[in-house]
């Protein structure tokens, strides 16, 4: 484990070896490091450093590496490596990791490349599979067990496979043309008596999901449940590969990312320091279509220009209307979407969660649009004003605790994710219905505003 | 695996056993069911139908249907358990899990349900823990090899202690005062000769946390390294216990739960159907606070009153010059707040983020105030009202990338969760700014806008 500092200090060290040529300690530094510090560490050295560092990785140490590597940085290096080595590196990583970047090169290219590997039948299938699927996470490399094996002899299999540490917390049992029969945890094989069957031990109560299923949803079953792993079974009852808990875990910061960013109207796909270009173009779509709908709030208070030319006063009330419905819808909208991600939430809850939120926006107009009433009344001596701007945030409080419903159910109904610009799309709402509602009363209460 | 619809059907093909008094038959379809569905069918059940499900379960079925329950739930089962039996369930629980439920329990009652318990011995030292630390999220329950055993001395004493799954993943090797000296992985036990020793299979370069360390942090570093377990060491090298990655799965996702309700100031605590009292009072406080801000910004208003009545058409724009800046803002916040509970960047880098949100804020000030300046010269025929609308926007777009590094940085800093109402501090703060400066700005060339 090394902190941000050593970091530093370990990037200093290698770029005096490396320019003193000191290749053999340079090697013997490197292989000293985890992998996911080599990525920090590479990240932290000059560009023509960096040249260097690969030049001493084996091709096993160059596939640990791209695997702790962030996605652009893997990408860049991939493009500039001879074919043949990219062939010889893509075997020794992780296959669901070989085929993503496989799937990012060119369709000819992926296809000369993978002529070359001796792993092409592991990975190929894997080619096919949505990245957000269960099949585009999902590795083959499983340890396949036949249910009349002994125990004994089950590890004397084990011995001679040497799987992964990954691969290794269940063993699948599968009959002779791939059915998944059972499972057998590891432990479980480690303490039984060696001369039992696999059959006497395995667990025949599955645990499984299909190819097609939603990476999601995996990831809610693995924790659900509190597997270590996953098999990937097709309709068919065969096993098509194995999840493991490392790859849930990633899958479950990702989304938790996408959610949040989604629904700020950020891109997915944007860290804190993506080139600003990049940023620019992820930010701006967004706030663009923000800026119509402002448009569209500003022509509805255009429609009460008149009334506003009468009583200035109206102005001051009218951000608070919209801001203070708008935090109120984002709450509500936040908690459905974060709901529904957890899976604790269905579109089929919708008049439930609904006449929540319902009671809640009464409670909450009740409670400030009495507290602005009397405060803008006093403030303004003007009791029509209070009557006029608390009523007005009663409504809007409705207003925001239906769309904060119906906004994100709407959307997952329709297919989208339900935390696509949610909040933001509140936000608007309240906005324009806001301004409609206290301009509107206003303009019925003209005389007596005036009085 | 059981979907909702199952659940709903096992509810009533149970509740109607019970009403029969068909006893056996429950019992059996009860125990054919994973305790993470049993969880679900208890909440499916009529309240004295949940009566009849808990006198049905054992010990042990009770220790894991508590473990798969929600928090409140559990407690109002506890509350309600004679002190002896709790006892004896908390003795079947994992040790974590069991230090949790007692924490909750008054200390006179806790001290006395753990005299009656054989596992008092574990869990009492996971109780002096904060629950947001490693401490408190660890548990006891681990295999201790000593180095000098051979493979197959490990494999037979595992045989005898046949530890849970969670714990087996990696066996740790101690010294006689349990100084944590090596790791060895369960598949490098099976796959070694059954004659060397554990001294030699076992990886000495342990990455470890100490019980203080934030969880959020250990989540961190599991994740990282691609673990399954994570050793917890004191200052001193003792192992104090492990923290399972199915803990960290769980904790990755109340995290993110957190930083997303906390951007949006929802109650932690809160979910979709917590009851209407409950997310009032989780609501009500932050929505007062805003409240108050949004009467900060009405006076900012007030005090332009005399400009607004001379051009009642400065009222269009005022809400976009807030909003537009306001959503901008939360972009940047949601990516900082985002990017430091990633641990992608630090308090350290603030000058970086800094600027490049300047240079970001000044661009989108650019386009975005352009085109607000020529829509409203045009729309309303008045040049001055759109060179003042176009530069208050760009200006605050300045604002909101400053607040949105700032606040969640400054808050870091101060000790607090960087996510607390990062968002709306935001937003109210570019209302508060957008209003000053448009109107300010509106005041200064008054003559020409009325012109």
């Amino acid at each position: 484990m090394t902190t941000e500092s050593d970091i530093t200090t370990l990037a200093d060290q290698l770029s005096e070896l490396l320019d003193g040529h000191a290749v053999d300690a340079a090697v013997e530094m490197i292989a000293s490091i985890h992998p996911a510090d080599q990525a920090d560490l590479y990240d932290n050295l000059d560009p023509e450093k960096r040249e260097g560092l690969l030049a001493l990785l084996s091709a096993d140490g160059l596939a640990q590496l791209l695997q702790h590597l962030d996605e652009d940085q893997r990408q860049e290096i991939i493009q500039r490596m001879p074919r043949a080595s990219l062939a010889r590196v893509l075997d020794r990583m992780d296959n669901d990791e070989a085929a993503d970047v496989l799937q990012q090169l060119p369709p000819a290219e992926a296809a000369r490349v993978l002529a070359n590997m001796t792993t092409a039948a592991q990975v190929t299938p894997l080619l096919e599979h949505e990245e957000e699927s269960a099949g585009g996470i999902m590795t083959r490399g499983y340890v396949a067990l036949h249910k009349d094996m002994t125990v004994q002899q089950a590890v004397t299999y084990l011995r001679l496979r040497k799987p992964f540490t990954e691969e290794a917390s269940y063993l699948y049992v599968l009959d002779s043309t791939n059915h998944l029969e059972g499972v057998v945890n590891l432990r479980d094989l480690v303490v039984a008596d060696p001369d039992t069957t696999i059959d006497e031990i395995m667990v025949r109560d599955i645990i499984s999901v299909e190819p097609g299923t939603d990476r999601e949803e995996a990831a809610r079953i693995l924790q659900r449940y509190r597997l270590r792993a996953l098999p990937v079974v097709d309709s068919e009852g065969v096993l098509q590969g194995i999840i493991t808990a490392d790859d849930i875990i990633d899958v479950l910061s990702e989304e938790a990312t996408e959610d949040m960013y989604r629904m700020a109207g950020v891109g997915v796909q944007e860290w804190v320091f993506s080139p600003l270009r990049e940023s620019v173009m992820r930010r701006i779509p967004w706030l663009s279509f923000n800026m119509l709908w402002a448009f569209a709030g500003a022509a509805v208070i255009t429609l009460f220009e008149g009334t506003l030319e009468k009583v200035a006063a109206l102005a001051i009330f009218m951000p608070m209307i919209a801001g203070q419905a708008g935090n109120a819808g984002i709450q509500t909208a936040t908690i459905v979407v974060r709901s529904m991600a957890l899976g604790e939430v269905s579109v089929g809850d919708l008049l439930r969660v609904l006449s929540k939120e319902w009671a809640l926006g009464a409670i909450k107009g009740t409670i400030f649009g009495t507290a602005l009433g009397i405060i803008a009344w006093l403030w303004k001596d003007n009791p029509t004003l209070g009557f006029v701007a608390g009523l007005s945030l009663f409504c809007n409080m409705l207003v925001a605790a239906t769309a904060g419903v119906l906004i994100p159910m709407t959307l997952r109904r329709l297919g989208f994710d339900p935390a696509t610009i949610a909040g933001v799309f509140d936000t608007m709402l309240t906005d324009l219905m806001g301004f409609l509602i206290y301009l509107g009363l206003a303009t019925i209460f003209i005389t007596q505003l005036q009085g």
